[in-house]
C-alpha cells in the first residue's frame, strides 16, 4: 500500500527563482515526479529578473521530503533558502499555554484574587470540600497522564519524549470539549510509584486520562487508581478505543443487517486495547467471539495461557470462543462475520478476508500500516474501518474522549462504569442518522458538531444511573 | 490598629429602592456609620416609583459585612435581592485556563499537531532530550507545589484547600513574566513521599516553586530536590522573601546613610523565612546579627539548640551574635540599627524601637498583624516595612518570584546559586533610582514596568556564571 504525501511530513522551503516563464512549472513538475504534493505558493517579493517564493510542499515521509529538497535544487537558476519542516514549525515553545481566567490590573485585583482575598476563599474550600469544584480549577481540569512506555506506533520512548503527544490530547480536550488538560509525564515505570505520583497529584483534577502506558502494568495502575481515588480514572488507548469500535460495530452490523449476538467475530491481539475491546463487545451482547494473538486462538488449554502467568488472557480465554474452534487466526476466520485486528501490520491478505462469511465487516486497526491491506479487503468485505485517517471509516479515540470526561465532569462523576462505556459507544453511534448510513461513514468526522455534546450527555446521564 | 474597608471583603447586593429623593443617601449614610466604604452604585433599571440598583460595597471583615447588610435591610421601602461575595465571584471557576497554542481547524491541522506528525517531534527529542524545551512547553513551564502545610496565616489546611493561593501565584507568574505555572497540591505530607511525587512529575517542567510546605520539613525536600533534580528548585517562602528583604533594606540603609557591614541587626524569627534572610544578609556582608525566636535569643548554648536536634537553629547560633548579646529580643533591640520580623503580631511596642540607634529601620513582616504597630514604630524609626498593601513599603514576594523563574528560565539553567539570590536583590533594589529614594519609597511597586525585567536580566547573567 502506498502512502499520500501527508501535511505531517510538509515543508515551507523560500527560494529565489529566475523570473522566466517556465521556472515555476520546472520546479512543480520535478517536485511532483518525486512524489509531492505543492499545497502553497506565494510570492513574497520580485524584481525585473527574479521571484522570491515560499513553497509548500507536501511528502510522504522524511526521505522523500529530502529527495524533493535535492530535486528542487538541481532546477537551474533556482536558489534555496531555508527549508522549514511545517510539523516543527507548529511545536516551537509548545502547544499549550496557561492563562489567568481574572484581571490583574491593579491592587485592587491582586487582593482579590490572591492575598488577602484569597484566604477565605481557601477557608471555604476547608470546611466544605465539594466547593473546590466552583471555587478553583478542579471542576474542569483533568490530568493527561503516562510514563512514555507505549507512546503512538514508537514504543518505550520515555516521558520526555512523550510530552509532544499528551500537549496534543490536552490541546484536543479543549477543542472539542473545553476541558483544561495538563500533561503529566512521569519519570518512573514502576506500577507503585506511578500509582503513589498519580494519588498524590490527584486534587488538583476531576479526572485522570492514562495515555500510553504499556500493558499489562496499565491493568493494575488503573485499577488501583480506580479503586483509590474519588475521581474517575480511564485509559483512553483501552476504553476510548473499545467505545468507538463499538460504536462503528453498531453501525456496520446495521449497513450489513445482522445483529451483535448472532455474528460470529474474530479479533486479532490480546492487549490493552484488544481485552477492553473484547470486554466491552460481550457486555453489549456479542456472544461469538475468537481471540488470536501471536501465539494462535486464545484457550484456556494453551500452555502460555493455563500457566496462568497472565490473568488477563486467562480472562479472555474462559470468556471467548464457545465453538471451540482451533488453530490459527485464519482458521478462526472462515465464516465469520467481524474481524477486529489491533495488533500487527500485513498479518492478513485478501484472500483471508474471502474467507470470511457474506457481508463481511473489517476493522484492521494496526496503524499506520493495517492488519491488511484496506483496498484488497474492500474487495471483499462489505465495511472497512482502519485508524488511518486517508481512508474511510477512521477509528479514531478522538471521537470519544472529550465527551466522555466532558460527561463525567458535568456529572461530577467519581468513577467510570461499564454503563458509561456502552452509553457512549451508543450516544455515539446514533450521531450517524439512519438515512445517512452507508458501508463508507459508520462513523462520524471527529469535527462533526454533535459528536461532543451527544456523548457528553449520553455519559453524564450514565453516571448519574439514569 | 484599625482595618480599613478593603476589595477583598467587598460585596455587590441588588436591591430596589423607593423612588424618594433620599432613599440613595440614606443607605449610603447607615454602610458608612457601619464602617463600610461604597466603590460602586449602578441603577440597572427604573420605574416612576422604583429604583433598581447595584450596590458595591467594601468592609474591613465578614463580620463587618454582615451588619453592613443588616442595616440596609433596615432602610425603610428597601428590598434587597441576591447579595454577592465579589471575592468569591471572582473565583468562580477557577483562576486558570488552559489553551492550545496551535489551531484545530481541520484534518490537517490535526495531522500536524497529534497523529501522525507529532510522532516525528517526540522521535527528534528521544535522541536530542534538550530540544524538549524548544519544542514543548518544557521550555516556559514551572510547577507551583505545595502540601497545604503552612498556607498563608492559615496553617494546614491540606491541599485542596491551598488551590487558590497556588491557583493565584501561577496567575501571577504569567501576568507578571509570561511564565506558564501549573499548580500541584500534594495529597501527602510525608518528606520522601514528596520529593518522590515532584521528582516523578518533573520532565514536563523547566522549575520548581515550593510554596507553603512547613517548616523544618521545606529545608529537606528543597535540598534533595536541588541534589536529584536538573532543574532549579525555589522555595519562595524563604528564598523570595529573603531576595525582597535584602533589597528593601540595600535601600533602607542609603536612606539611613549606613552600610550593611556596619549596622547591628536585630531579627525575630528563626523559621523557614528568618533563616532564609539571615543567610542572605551575611552572604551580602551583614557581620553583626543577633537572631531571636520565641524562647529567646539564638545561641550554641541555649539548652534546646544544643541539644543538637534543630540543625538549623545550630547553624543560624554559630554564624550570628559576634557581641555575644544575652537575653530577650528587648535587650537585643537596645543601641540596634535594624529589626527585621518574620515571627507574630505585637510582640514589640514603640517605646522597644525608641530604644534602638537613631535614624533605624524596622521591617515588621508577621502579616496581617506586624511584629510592631506601624505607626507607633514610624514615630522612632527613620524607615518602617511591613507585609501590608495599606502601608508604605510593602515587602512582597510578587516583587521577586517572576522575574527570578523569568531569568532562570532564560538561561536554561539548572540550579538556583547564592549568587542568583544576590543579583535579583541588587536588581530589585537598584529599580528604585537615587533620585527617587525617600524613608516610604524603599522598592517599587510591584506594577512598576521594570520589575521583571530588571530582575530577570541579573538572574540570568548569574545564572550563566556572567
Amino acid at each position: 500500500m502506498t502512502t499520500t504525501p501527508s501535511i505531517s511530513y510538509s515543508f515551507t522551503a523560500r527560494l529565489v527563482l529566475p523570473a522566466r516563464a517556465t521556472a515555476i512549472s520546472e520546479l512543480t513538475s520535478c517536485i511532483e515526479r518525486e512524489g509531492g504534493a505543492v499545497s502553497g505558493l506565494d510570492v513574497t517579493a520580485a524584481d525585473n529578473s527574479r521571484l522570491r517564493v515560499d513553497l509548500t510542499v507536501a511528502a510522504a515521509d522524511t526521505e522523500q521530503a529530502d529527495r524533493i529538497v535535492a530535486t528542487m535544487r538541481s532546477v537551474p537558476g533556482v536558489e534555496m533558502g531555508k527549508v522549514s519542516d511545517r510539523t516543527f514549525l507548529a511545536h516551537l515553545g509548545g502547544k499549550l499555554r496557561i492563562e489567568p481566567r481574572v484581571p490583574i490590573r491593579n491592587r485592587d485585583d491582586l487582593s482579590l484574587i490572591y492575598t488577602p482575598g484569597v484566604a477565605r476563599v481557601c477557608m471555604a474550600i476547608a470546611n466544605q470540600p465539594s466547593d473546590a469544584r466552583n471555587l478553583t480549577i478542579k471542576g474542569n481540569t483533568i490530568a493527561v497522564v503516562t510514563d512514555g512506555t507505549a507512546v503512538l506506533g514508537l514504543g518505550d520512548i520515555g516521558p520526555l519524549a512523550a510530552l509532544p503527544v499528551m500537549e496534543g490530547k490536552a490541546a484536543l480536550f479543549k477543542r472539542f470539549a473545553d476541558i483544561d488538560a495538563f500533561p503529566i509525564c512521569l519519570d518512573t515505570t514502576d506500577t507503585e510509584e506511578i500509582i503513589a505520583a498519580v494519588k498524590a497529584i490527584s486534587p488538583v483534577f476531576a479526572g485522570i486520562n492514562l495515555e500510553d502506558i504499556s500493558a499489562p502494568r496499565c491493568f493494575e495502575i488503573e485499577e488501583r487508581l480506580r479503586r483509590e481515588l474519588d475521581i474517575p480514572v480511564f485509559h483512553d488507548d483501552q476504553h476510548g478505543t473499545a467505545i468507538v469500535v463499538l460504536a462503528a460495530l453498531r453501525n456496520a452490523l446495521r449497513v450489513a443487517g445482522k445483529g451483535l449476538p448472532d455474528v460470529r467475530i474474530v479479533m486479532s491481539g490480546a492487549g490493552a486495547a484488544g481485552t477492553a475491546i473484547l470486554k466491552l463487545l460481550l457486555l453489549a451482547g456479542a456472544r461469538d467471539v475468537v481471540v488470536s494473538d501471536a501465539d494462535g486462538i486464545v484457550t484456556p488449554t494453551r500452555p502460555d495461557i493455563a500457566s496462568g502467568e497472565n490473568p488477563s488472557l486467562m480472562w479472555s480465554a474462559t470468556h471467548t470462543n464457545p465453538r471451540e474452534v482451533s488453530g490459527t487466526l485464519r482458521d478462526a476466520l472462515v465464516g465469520a462475520d467481524v474481524f477486529v485486528g489491533v495488533s500487527a501490520p500485513n498479518i492478513l491478505t485478501g484472500d483471508d478476508i474471502a474467507t470470511m462469511a457474506p457481508d463481511s465487516v473489517v476493522f484492521a486497526l494496526a496503524n499506520p500500516v493495517p492488519e491488511v491491506d484496506l483496498n484488497e479487503a474492500a474487495q471483499h468485505a462489505l465495511v472497512v474501518a482502519s485508524g488511518r485517517s486517508d481512508f474511510a471509516n477512521q477509528i479514531n479515540n478522538v471521537l470519544v474522549f472529550p465527551g466522555v470526561f466532558r460527561g463525567l465532569l458535568n456529572a461530577s462523576s467519581r468513577k467510570v462504569t461499564p454503563e458509561v462505556l456502552l452509553a457512549a459507544a451508543d450516544a455515539l453511534a446514533g450521531v450517524v442518522r439512519p438515512e445517512e448510513l452507508n458501508p463508507t461513514y459508520i462513523v462520524p468526522s471527529v469535527f462533526h458538531p454533535d459528536v461532543t455534546r451527544t456523548v457528553a450527555n449520553a455519559v453524564s446521564s450514565a453516571a448519574a444511573g439514569r
